[in-house]
C-alpha cells in the first residue's frame, strides 16, 4: 500500500482544475461520442482481463473466479450505461410551446446537463464493479462529467491499472487527459480535500455508514453544498411468514445459507436479519440453517481492517445478553478471517437494543424471534432504512397482510418476494438505494442506467432560435430521442 | 396578524401524527382519484374567488386585478399537476425482464412512490400560487404525499381561508380530514419544529436566502436527514451584447423597465443585475432606462418588514464606493414603500464587492459596466448559482460568444435570450430553480408538473406475482401510462 503516495492538497488542487478544464469540453460532446468512451473503456478491461484479475486476487483475497464474474459486470455495466446515455430518454427532454390560456406564450425547451467534475470513492469489495471504473465513474462519464477517482488504499494496483486503460480510452477517444484523474490517498484528509474543493460538484461514495455520513455532512457544510450519493450497507431484513415457512424451510434454508455466506458476506445487500413468528416450523428453519452455516469454512476477507471489524461488531452483538449463537463454524480461524455465525434473539430483546439493528458485515445474520404478527410490526417500525427488504410469504399471506407490506415498502428502496437480497442485476428496474441511512440520497439509484441521473441537473433555454438550441431541443430531434412535447411524449420532431 | 394562535410543539407533534396516519390510506389511492382532489380544490377555489381577492388585497397590498391573474395562475396549477400526475410518466416506471447473459435473471420492476408527510412554507409575495394551495402543496398532493402547510404571517386569513377550502374538497372526495393540516406560526420555533419532526419526510420552501438556508441546515442535522426544496430568489442578471444593443436600446429600456419595477419588484426572478460592455450605445440605453424607472410610482410593498428590508438592502448597496443612482423616483415616498431604482457601478468595484453580489428584493437594478468581453467573462465567473440568466444579443453574438453561453449555462436553471425572466410560465418544460444558493436542490423544478418528482422515490419489486404487483407495475398496464420496459419506452402491456 506504500507504494503510492497521498496526493498533496496542492495535487487535488490541480486535478480538480484540471478536471473543469476537461469538463468544459467533454460537456459538449455528444451522446454517441460520451457513449464511445465508455465503451472503449470496456473494451480495454476485456483485453486486459488476465492481468486484472491477477492483481486483484492478489489485493483483496478474492477468488479468481469471484473477481472474473466481477469484471464481466463491470464490463456489462460500462456497455449498457453507455446504451442508456445514447438513447437519451435520461435526459428528460420537455418542449412547450402551448402555455396555459390562450395569451402569447414563450417557447421553452428543457433537459439535464451535467453538473460538472465528480469526485469518486471506490468501494473496498468490489474492486472493479463499484471502483475506479465502476458504477459511479460509469453514469457520471454516461451524464457528460469528468471524474476524478481516490484509488481505494485497499486495492490501490488495481485501480492504478484500471485508471491507466481509463486514460488509454481517453486518448483513442481524442478526449482531453483530464476526463478522467486517479488520486491516491490513504488518509482521510485526501478525501476531505477532494470533497471540500470548489470545483468538485457532486460525489459518489460507496462504504461505510461512518464513512459516508461523514462526507455528507462535509459536503453540507461547505459555502455550497453539493450532492453526496453515499450508498452506505444496511442489515436487509427478511421476514418470514408461517404459511410459507410450513412448506419451504428447506427451501429457505438452502437460499439463506448461500447468501449470507458468500464472498464471506461482504456485500451490501447482505442479509443481516430475518424475522419470523416463535413456532417449531421456526424453530425447525433455524437448525437447518444453523447446520448449514456452521459448515461454511472461514475465508480471508478483504483486507485486516474488515476482518477486525467483523469481528469487533460480531462480539459486540452476541455479547447483548439474550443474543445466542444458532450455529457457527466451530473450529479455529484465523485472524483475518471471517466466522459464518446465525444467532437469535426475542423480539423484545431486539426492539430494546439499537445496536442489533446495526449492520455487521460480514457473514453474520440473527434471527428475530416475534411472539405474533404485532410484534413483527413493532420490530418492522423499529427498523432504520433499509436498501432491501425481502418477504417469505405465499400470495395468499401477501394479500391478508397488506399492514406488514405496507411498512416494508416504506423503509427500503428493493422488495425482494421469496428470493434473495444479495444478487443486484445491472438492469434499468434495479433500484439499489434507500432511505436514510442506507444512502443519503432515496431518490437516486447506484445500480442501472438511471443512475446517470445522479450527475445532471436541468436547464431551461427560454426562446432560443432553432439553430441556436442543443441538438437534443431542435425542432427536427436530430438525436431521435424520445421528447415530452405539450405533455406527449413522442419521437416525432416540433413544427416551427 | 394576532388573530391566529401560534401552533404549540404538541399541537405540531399531533399534526405530523395525524398527516402520517392519513398518508397510510391517501398513498394507496390511484393517480385518478389524487387527481380528482386536485380539480377538486381548483373548483372551491374558482368558487371562491372573489372573496379570496378581497381578502388577499387587504392582506398582501397586492393589487386585486394582480391577485386575480395569480388566482387563475393557482387553478391552473392544481388542474395540470393533477393531469400530470393522472398521466403517469412522472411514475418513471421501469421493467426488466431481460437481465445481461444468458442467465435465469429476475422479473424487475420499479416505479416512483410518495415519500410521505411533507410541510410546506408558503411564500410572502405569492398569496396563492406559491402558498397553501401553492405549487409545493399541489405537486405533493400529486405525488401522493399529505401535506402541512405553515401559514405565512403576512397573509394569514387568506391561508385560513384557502385551507379550509382545501379541507372541503378533502371531505368531498371521500379523504381523511389528515391530508391536508393548516397550522400558524409566527415565530421561527414554529417552523423549526415542523422540519425536525421525525415524521416530516420533506420540506417546500419558497423565501429568502436567510430562512431556506436555516432550514436546509436543520433538515441535515436531523437523525434522519430529509430533502429540502427551498427556493431562495437571485438577481437574475442580465447580459447585454454590443450588436443587439445597437439595434434594440428602445426595446431593451421598455421590456426591463417593466420587468425590474412591476409588482413592486416583489418576484423571485426581478432581473437585479444587468451587464454591458463601456460604449455610447450602453450609456444611451442606461439613460432610457433610468428616465422610465424614475418614472414609476412607489407602491405600497407585502408587508412592514420587506419594505424596511429593500430600503435597507439598497441603501447597502447605494453605499459602496463607486456606485452611483443612475435613475429613481425623485418624489418623496412613504415609509411602506418601494423606491424603484437604477443603480450603475464599474465592473472593477462590483469584482471586489460581494455584497454587491447579492438580491435587494424589491424594484432595484444595478447596471454593471465591463471594459471588455473578458471583464464580462470575470464577472461571470464571480456570480453564484441563479434561476435565471438572461441573454440579449443576435444570433451570431450567440454563436460568437459560446464561452459565454457555456459559462450562463452552467450557472443557471432557465436561460432567457432575448426577453425577461419575470413570468415564470407554468408548463412542463419550465425549470425554476438553479444551483445554489438558488436553490437547496438544482436538479428539482419548484414550477410545472416535474415538481412531483420532488416528493417520491423510487421502490424497485423483485419477483412478485402479477396480481400482487401495484397498478401501474402489472402486466396488463391497466393505467396506460408510458413505460420503459426492457429499455424501451412503449404503452403495451408486458408479456408475462
Amino acid at each position: 500500500m506504500a507504494k503510492f503516495k497521498d496526493s498533496t492538497v496542492e495535487d487535488i488542487d490541480l486535478a480538480l482544475k484540471d478536471s473543469q478544464k476537461s469538463f468544459r469540453i467533454y460537456k459538449k460532446k455528444t451522446l454517441k461520442e460520451r457513449a464511445a468512451f465508455l465503451y472503449g473503456i470496456a473494451k480495454q478491461l476485456d483485453q486486459n482481463a488476465s492481468s486484472l484479475i491477477q492483481i486483484a486476487a492478489q489485493e483483496t483475497n478474492l477468488q479468481p473466479a469471484r473477481l472474473q464474474s466481477e469484471l464481466t459486470r463491470t464490463i456489462w455495466q460500462l456497455n449498457s450505461y453507455g446504451a442508456a446515455g445514447e438513447e437519451g430518454s435520461w435526459l428528460e427532454v420537455r418542449i412547450s410551446k402551448n402555455g396555459p390560456g390562450a395569451e402569447k406564450t414563450f417557447d421553452l425547451r428543457k433537459m439535464l446537463v451535467p453538473l460538472g467534475p465528480v469526485v469518486v470513492f471506490g468501494a473496498s469489495n468490489f474492486p472493479f464493479a463499484y471502483s475506479t471504473a465502476g458504477g459511479d465513474t460509469a453514469s457520471a462519464l454516461a451524464a457528460g462529467c469528468t471524474v476524478v477517482v481516490k484509488a481505494h488504499p485497499a486495492h490501490a494496483e488495481t485501480s492504478e491499472m484500471v485508471a491507466a486503460l481509463i486514460k488509454k480510452a481517453a486518448t483513442a477517444c481524442g478526449l482531453p487527459d483530464g476526463v478522467f484523474i486517479h488520486v491516491h490517498g490513504a488518509a482521510v484528509e485526501v478525501g476531505e480535500a477532494l470533497v471540500k474543493h470548489d470545483l468538485t460538484k457532486a460525489v459518489g461514495f460507496t462504504g461505510s455508514f461512518e464513512g459516508g455520513k461523514a462526507l455528507f455532512d462535509l459536503a453540507n457544510l461547505r459555502r455550497i453544498p453539493i450532492p453526496v450519493f453515499a450508498e452506505m450497507g444496511s442489515v436487509n431484513p427478511v421476514f418470514i411468514l408461517p404459511e410459507k415457512l410450513k412448506t419451504s424451510a428447506d427451501d429457505i434454508a438452502a437460499m439463506y445459507a448461500i447468501s449470507i455466506t458468500q464472498s464471506a458476506g461482504q456485500f451490501c445487500t447482505n442479509p443481516g436479519i430475518l424475522v419470523g413468528i416463535e413456532s417449531e416450523d421456526l424453530e425447525n428453519l433455524k437448525s437447518k440453517l444453523a447446520k448449514k452455516i456452521s459448515m461454511v469454512p472461514p475465508e480471508k476477507m478483504l483486507h485486516p481492517g474488515i476482518a477486525k471489524s467483523f469481528q469487533h461488531k460480531r462480539a459486540a452483538a452476541l455479547g447483548v445478553p439474550g443474543v445466542e449463537v444458532a450455529g457457527v463454524f466451530s473450529c479455529p480461524v484465523g485472524a483475518d478471517e471471517s466466522i459464518p455465525t446465525l444467532a437469535e434473539v426475542n423480539a423484545d430483546v431486539f426492539l430494546k437494543n439499537p445496536l442489533l439493528h446495526k449492520e455487521v458485515f460480514g457473514p453474520f445474520s440473527m434471527l428475530i424471534k416475534c411472539r405474533d404478527m404485532k410484534q413483527m410490526l413493532q420490530v418492522t417500525a423499529a427498523m432504520e432504512g433499509q436498501l432491501t427488504c425481502s418477504l417469505m410469504a405465499t400470495d395468499n399471506e401477501v394479500k391478508q397482510n397488506q399492514e406488514l407490506v405496507d411498512a416494508l415498502t416504506d423503509i427500503c428502496g428493493r422488495f425482494v418476494l421469496n428470493g434473495v437480497p444479495t444478487g443486484v442485476e445491472v438492469v434499468q428496474a434495479m433500484h439499489h438505494g434507500g432511505p436514510f441511512p442506507a444512502t443519503t440520497d432515496s431518490r437516486f439509484t447506484a445500480v442501472g442506467s438511471d443512475a446517470i441521473k445522479r450527475f445532471a441537473r436541468p436547464v431551461c433555454f427560454q426562446n432560443w432560435s432553432n439553430d441556436l438550441l442543443p441538438e437534443e431541443l431542435k425542432n427536427e430531434n436530430p438525436s431521435g430521442i424520445w421528447r415530452m412535447v405539450n405533455n406527449k411524449l413522442t419521437l416525432h420532431e416540433v413544427t416551427p
